[in-house]
């Protein structure tokens, strides 16, 4: 038995090597670095490769040094060549457990199933850190990106118990925090509250590609938040539509079901207000159960909006001042006046916060409308 | 002729009347009082207008008022009896000009041509500011409501040069800018960059109400973006889509066939990957086109992302920093960890503003990942 080495957390792991250098695999090196891990790097571009080494991320992988083998390979490639690299990892290491990070788990470990025998892929342990950003590549990586954000870990009842302590292990070192789905469930769900809303974020944003300008130029802040993920990159989200297929197909029909109700009233076929106030009813239902910030039970803030100057250091000002009175921002939403030099700063708070906020900035000269 | 009140504004408008003390109602009241006009307030709530007149709005209208009748009436009620209180306005007052800020303009103009003459509706100016928010009644008004928003005038070949001027005095007293159009290019309009929007919130939201907890508890920020408008009122959305059934029939049966498209590439039966893609760079497109804060023409800002403590005074003294340094936060994105005391800020700024931006805050001891 060896001791862990000096100045390492109590874990698992001191060495493991990553496959795949881009936005999710560089970012998951630089905060495992951060963390005294000695991190290997290999992928298949030499120069992406040494791009995260010099954004320190870990170092190279070096020939013949089987005397260390990792403990955990991190497979962090494009879905449609992740089943493949698994299996040589599998093969390459065959002491090490080997996660991935791919955005959805059922078809790759079908995949890895039918690549490698029962025995090897009990080695195999897919995951998902519901993490990431509009722009992809090492240069954004960021040692942060997983900070308390969920990381899924797919398991059943032939996993290995040491095999599930390194990725979990892997999760917390980074900073997310484990929460076990097998990858049925992981995938219905992402289709949810990931992959589907991707889908209509990207339609509703397409039917203004050919919009008259004047159209466009009405739009409001609304619109702004609808179509914000619309910036996505469509190569990477094209694989993963695809490969979860079945469960986003099943969101987006009981979707359409709903959208042909609405036009159904539209057209002016059934009771049309009932109809449309019942659309948007269950999505307030919905709506409302969307997580807050500080974990998983929604929050409900009161908001102070503060008319702001657009020049440097307003908003400083302000929340300066609301730190000088002891009260926490909780949530913040800036909408733009179209073409004028000021906004307007809706502010959320606790409930409680609301009064004596609202007396603190008027005392100082904000203005706080009714 | 009459000149202008001493302290007035050089404009055509002395006394106003408001009929509707909602929302936008009493916030049009509170922008015109502080203006130092003369807002006569009417609602058929008698509670409801005095809580607009205590709220600064305007003062309640007197009976055999005569001498001293309103050059503009604004009429601010639900969208299903609004054309029968223009036309009655209209009557009441024979001098004054009519306008109404209803969200869907064709309908209405239709409703009040079939209950007036021809050379009384001459005086009706339909309009519609581009502001509101998720709440109602005339306690969520605010005098700044509509600062910088457009204010579309619906006008055509026929309306009085006097009543036109009235209408855009109105917009550009209360802070908005006018935009002219007429009012089937203005349903058009709307349906696209706000109808059809809000529909797809709410139908993407309603698709939460029965999801398991666990999968929901997944959420981030792209989904709380996409239905952050789910929250908003279904007995106003109901009759504002009926009101405008056609328009946002059209754009929702163009989404359907481009949802149909997706179904169908989800289902194997064509080239999937290349439709995929082809869906999410089409809202690539379209979400280019929305315009940016400043003005109509979108502007591209690059991104710092700086690790703020979920602390009184943090984000304060990022944005303090930031001004002393002389740079202007374009706008924000707060990115809240989940379970966690701290936060991603990702500020934007002018794109020649991000290399001193970041030196100056990493010299300050910010952290600002690569």
């Amino acid at each position: 038995m060896t001791l862990p080495a000096h100045g390492l957390p109590a874990g698992t792991l001191r060495r493991v090597r990553i496959v795949g250098t881009g936005l999710l695999g560089a970012s998951i090196g630089m905060a495992l670095t951060r963390q005294g891990i000695d991190v290997e790097l290999s992928d298949s571009s030499p120069t992406a490769q040494a791009l995260a080494r010099d954004l320190g991320a870990g170092r190279l992988a070096e020939d013949g040094d089987d005397a260390a083998a990792p403990e955990l390979v991190v497979v962090a490639v494009p879905p449609d060549v992740t089943a493949r690299v698994i299996a040589d990892q599998l093969h390459a290491y065959p002491t090490a457990t080997v996660t991935d990070i791919a955005s959805v788990k059922g078809r790759i470990l079908d995949q890895v199933r039918a690549l490698v025998e029962p025995r090897t892929l009990d080695r195999y342990i897919g995951s998902h850190p519901m993490a990431g950003r509009e722009r992809s590549g090492a240069i954004a990586a960021r040692a942060d990106l997983f900070a308390g954000r969920p990381w899924v870990i797919c398991t059943d009842e032939d996993t290995p118990a040491k095999d599930l302590q390194h990725v979990v292990d892997l999760a917390r070192l980074v900073g997310g925090t484990p929460v076990h789905l097998d990858a049925d469930r992981h995938d219905a769900a992402v289709a949810r509250i990931s992959h589907a809303p991707q889908v209509m974020s990207s339609l509703m944003a397409a039917r203004l590609k050919d919009a008259p300008m004047d159209a466009v130029a009405l739009a409001g802040q609304g619109l702004r938040d609808v179509t914000r993920i619309a910036a996505s990159d469509p190569a990477l989200w094209a694989q993963i539509l695809d490969a979860n297929a079945v469960e986003v197909r099943n969101v987006l029909t009981e979707l359409r079901e709903d959208l042909d109700t609405v036009i159904g009233a539209l057209d002016g076929r059934v009771d049309a207000l009932g109809v449309l106030a019942s659309a948007i009813g269950a999505g307030n239902e919905g709506q409302a159960r969307i997580p807050g910030k500080h974990g998983t039970a929604p929050t409900v803030y009161s908001t102070v909006t503060v008319l702001v100057g657009d020049k440097p250091g307003e908003l400083g000002r302000l929340f300066t001042e609301m730190g000088e009175a002891g009260i926490n921002l909780e949530d913040l939403q800036l909408e733009h006046a179209n073409g004028q030099q000021f906004g307007l700063a809706e502010v959320s708070v606790l409930p409680a916060a609301r009064g004596p906020l609202i007396e603190e900035l008027r005392a100082r000269g904000w203005t706080v409308p009714e």
